[in-house]
């Protein structure tokens, strides 16, 4: 049972709450039971250590100590002051666990010829990168692609608003959008600009074969030359008087119907 | 031009961040200039008093000052810091409004005829509201209603986060939801209830005639009795690992696969 919330170990799982601290040890803290509970589940091999209250433990022995255990993962008891002062968040419900980065790189992407991507160029609001990741592991998406110059997708608040997604698809970071560009269409990948100022509209896009969603920043979306790239540049229908849907709002509605023009588009069929 | 940080009147201003003093006096602030651009166009006989910055004065002369003047609204110059001391948000670009509550019935909504309505139940996170009403805008909803125990859509979360779709339609609430059901059937409107646990598809939802969607709360979903209440159980489907959607991206999907069936489903069209 680990007890002194000032301990070398705790202090060292808190720092994981700076980037320059991540980028360093190649680690970052997943906190609350639903994204360690996904992390056991799909990326055991890259869980250091779980932390857990004693409560939490009882809790969580089905969907998460039992698991963790059974693949051999260190599983430490802790006060929950302990909890409290290695965590981020105000609220990590007793859980919390410590994960090497995974590494992805968009040549593993591409190997496994991936038939729907996203990429998000610049995106910087952690609750949207989250979100978007959510919203392509749902849509059954292959991978998330994101730009330099965006929000660190391993910072607490992206981890926490993936629910878990962040283990269950390939997240590549740190790319250059042209030459990601012309890569993927070198593979031949689609790339398609969703912005408001496209001259398809989604329900009419091209989304048969491979294909890669290229999303904007919040506040300026994409560039001229990015939207110049792209093989096609594609507007949601606006059916209202609003100007525009959010980032994450876009993103999923374009990756779904992505998802429903795919063969495998009924999940249950 | 207002100076004086400390006056009655930027006190009284300030004040609208509590929903007490909005109950009470009939009246809430919105902050930036997207949101008071939106409420001056198509809300200004609600609006009271504009509030801007020199610098936002010159920024917004034909978007807001111009229009604002031509609808022979109040508009005050005040100092950037007489705006920050009425603001709640940290950035509200120096522009400000005061703006009476709508007072949208369900009556005066169902009067109108609508053809696509979204249900809110006890949501409480704001963003997610706020994204909500967005998005229902986009989509051409006719209007959006909310449960009581809702989060109050006039606070200044919710209200940045609609982007102006506020004043696009109309937003009823303090519902009771089992009335509101049974009041929606008896005016010939299905009742969809979105929940994870749908045995209807989305892709295979009966969306023609009038309809209106149920959205549970963000943690607990929807319960027995309202899902029992309703037409249908609809579930979005999850194509990859992730358990779920959120409630915004839910919505926005459900909303627009309805948008898409409708004969106006395509705006250029």
């Amino acid at each position: 049972m680990l007890t002194n919330p000032r301990a070398d170990r705790v202090r060292s799982v808190r720092a994981l709450s700076k980037r320059s601290v991540r980028e360093r040890t190649g680690r970052f803290a997943v906190e609350g039971p639903q994204g360690v509970r996904e992390a056991v589940r799909y990326a055991a091999p890259r869980v250091r250590d779980v932390y857990l209250t004693s409560e939490a433990i009882e809790r969580h022995a089905d969907d998460i100590v039992g698991p963790a255990r059974a693949a051999q993962l260190w599983v430490h008891e802790v006060t929950p002051d302990v909890l409290a002062a290695m965590a981020e968040a105000d609220a990590p419900q007793g859980v919390l666990a410590v994960v090497d980065t995974a590494g992805d790189s968009l040549d593993d992407v591409l190997a496994a010829r991936p038939r729907l991507l996203v990429l998000l160029t610049h995106v910087r609001d952690p609750g949207n990168a989250g979100t978007v990741i959510r919203g392509a592991d749902a849509a059954g998406a292959d991978a998330v692609l994101v730009s330099e110059a965006s929000v660190d997708v391993l910072g607490s608040k992206v981890v926490r608003s993936t629910a878990g997604s962040l283990f269950h698809l390939p997240v590549v970071t740190g790319l250059d959008v042209a030459s990601t560009l012309s890569t993927l269409r070198a593979h031949g990948i689609r790339t398609l600009a969703a912005d408001g100022a496209g001259a398809t509209l989604l329900p009419d896009a091209d989304l048969d074969g491979p294909h890669c969603w290229v999303m904007g920043n919040e506040a300026w979306g994409l560039g001229e030359p990015v939207r110049a790239a792209c093989d096609d540049v594609v507007r949601v229908p606006i059916h209202g008087r609003a100007e525009s849907l959010n980032l994450a709002m876009a993103a999923t509605l374009c990756l779904y119907a992505s998802a429903g023009r795919r063969p495998s588009g009924d999940p249950d069929g």
